[in-house]
């Protein structure tokens, strides 16, 4: 079984893209906001946006299921208020939900958080809580920086981020360090802020004793954990002499995905990060999308990177393809036995 | 012939830091802030710096020649005013001249430039041309977030550089992208704005037609090019998707040296990136100052990598470690021929 675990509703009906564009619009003017009843999508135009587009590739590429979570790049955590966030999430959710339920064998949703920029991450909890409680959701992703593209609110590691771990703890649920997009002109997107959300993430945590505190908590740091394995020797060097914890002790707690768009980059993370810690990820369809002229493949058809890496054998890559997912995502483990798989 | 293009003068003596403290607590009370000639090191105190710490490192690792420029994290370009940094910059750039003079065979200054937040990058111009027209120096260093961690600067392609770089381009001199400390507490300075500056940096100019503009204006990318190079194939189809030109036609105007601190780090940087575009370096004595407990080695003598590393030939590596800097520092190029070398 092949599990991606990083897949965001990228090809949405444009219905909801009109209905965020209305409700930005109206962020001083709440009565004449649309509301959430307002959005009409029907079920058939979600079954035609992911037959012909997430499915399709999934059935093409030859992966099963996908943790399937709203699109990053427009949880825009930085517009609009806290309460503008919160609708958008459950909306957003909503429609992953629906996926989920539409393509049980295929999608398992993982939520965006209703983060604001200033506000407690500790009000992410009851819409945390009820996808994961309520509608089957198996993780969140949760962004370090609500701002944008400025990095104005406290490192991941703050003590306000602890309510909210202590519930991901409770729920045995991770977190994916996902950003969202950016609104300030130094950071491309996914050229820029993701990489550089992923990496910042990543010494967040290895200057804190977060996972000391929670030793259960768990973290999938996306795209490949930024430029972290490729800076490994700079990381272990730093903990030694910052006198933290080894790199290696951190990796108990943080996991890698595969998004990492050509052979030699996939080889190298293979190569250094403990195969333990690798979760297999395309992102599709997401910041990539054409194919490589030298090689005629999709640059985000990362199975490939992972079936041609010299590093692993075959149990290495069923860990990487299956097993680390269903450690990671307890509750995805879980759902997998019920259905006998 | 064994250059090193990335030398900071970390070990000055303490005396530079105390004077810049009161520099900084005087901004606002100018009457009273020390003056430069209150600044007293002696030409002992220097060779003391430079003979136990560079030099000997030099020799001990066998490099010939180092690339040095003043302490990239105390630059501080977000500390004080306009006039702060000019007087800083000048006074930093004052001691790794000496550093030159003192030892001509071992040590080629590069400057730091007096850039402040907000300010005119056209300002830095008459301390670059006193710098190399009238010191010999044959590089400086551009940080691309003169806010500390904030990025409220521009973008390095924002027109507001382009004074600055047609006199990079008249003078015939590259700059290294090296952003400075960091003030932002989401940042760690070696650990993530570094390198994030490095992969920002990068994506700023594939975004951007500079290169149309100024066709043999050159960048240094430190830090082994910061994420780049492991994500590759993201750029590569970023630059693709974008429909702005390949990353191998940016290339024609960017550099990555060596500073990746373990073996297949420098590997996959010898493998992807072209092997012109490759300028060793070090970054010593600098972001990482111990060894490796599983190799005894030190993290940060990245010749043993290079020497190691499996891609590349005899013809390879005396590029790497020479031609290629002297033919991206043309001005060290010709002082080298000058002495015969």
């Amino acid at each position: 079984m092949i599990i991606d675990c990083h897949g965001h509703f990228t090809t949405v009906p444009r219905t909801l893209h009109a209905w965020r564009e209305k409700q930005l619009a109206h962020v001083s003017d709440p009565d004449n906001a649309p509301k959430t009843r307002d959005l009409k999508i029907s079920d058939d135009e979600i079954r035609a946006a992911i037959e012909g587009g997430q499915l399709k590739l999934q059935k093409e590429r030859g992966s099963d299921l996908t943790l399937f979570s709203p699109i990053a790049g427009q949880m825009g955590h930085h517009l609009g208020n806290a309460q503008t966030s919160q609708t958008w999430s459950e909306l957003c959710n909503d429609l992953v939900y629906r996926v989920s339920q539409l393509f049980p064998d295929n999608f398992v949703p993982v939520c965006q958080l209703p983060q604001s920029p200033g506000d407690s991450p500790a009000n992410c909890i009851p819409e945390l809580r009820r996808c994961v409680e309520q509608l089957g959701f198996v993780g969140c992703n949760l962004n370090p920086d609500p701002s944008g593209g400025y990095w104005k609110d406290p490192p991941l590691t703050d003590r306000s981020y602890y309510p909210l771990y202590e519930e991901l703890v409770r729920l045995d649920v991770p977190a994916m360090v996902h950003v969202s997009s950016s609104c300030n002109p130094c950071f491309h997107g996914t050229g820029a802020h993701y990489i550089n959300g992923d990496t910042t993430a990543f010494m967040q945590f290895l200057l804190a004793d977060i996972f000391v505190d929670f030793p259960t908590l768990r973290f999938i740091i996306p795209h490949g954990g930024g430029a972290v394995p490729y800076h490994w020797g700079r990381y272990r060097g730093l903990a030694l002499d910052l006198k933290r914890p080894t790199v290696e002790t951190l990796m108990r707690n943080i996991f890698f995905d595969t998004c990492v768009y050509h052979q030699p980059g996939v080889e190298l993370l293979t190569r250094i990060v403990p195969v333990e810690n690798v979760l297999f990820g395309s992102e599709m369809i997401g910041a990539v999308r054409g194919r490589d002229p030298n090689t005629g493949e999709f640059f985000d058809d990362t199975r490939k990177y992972v079936d041609a890496s010299r590093n692993l054998s075959a149990a290495d890559r069923n860990k990487i393809f299956e097993a680390n997912a269903r450690r990671v995502f307890p509750r995805l483990d879980a759902r997998l036995k019920q259905r006998g798989q």
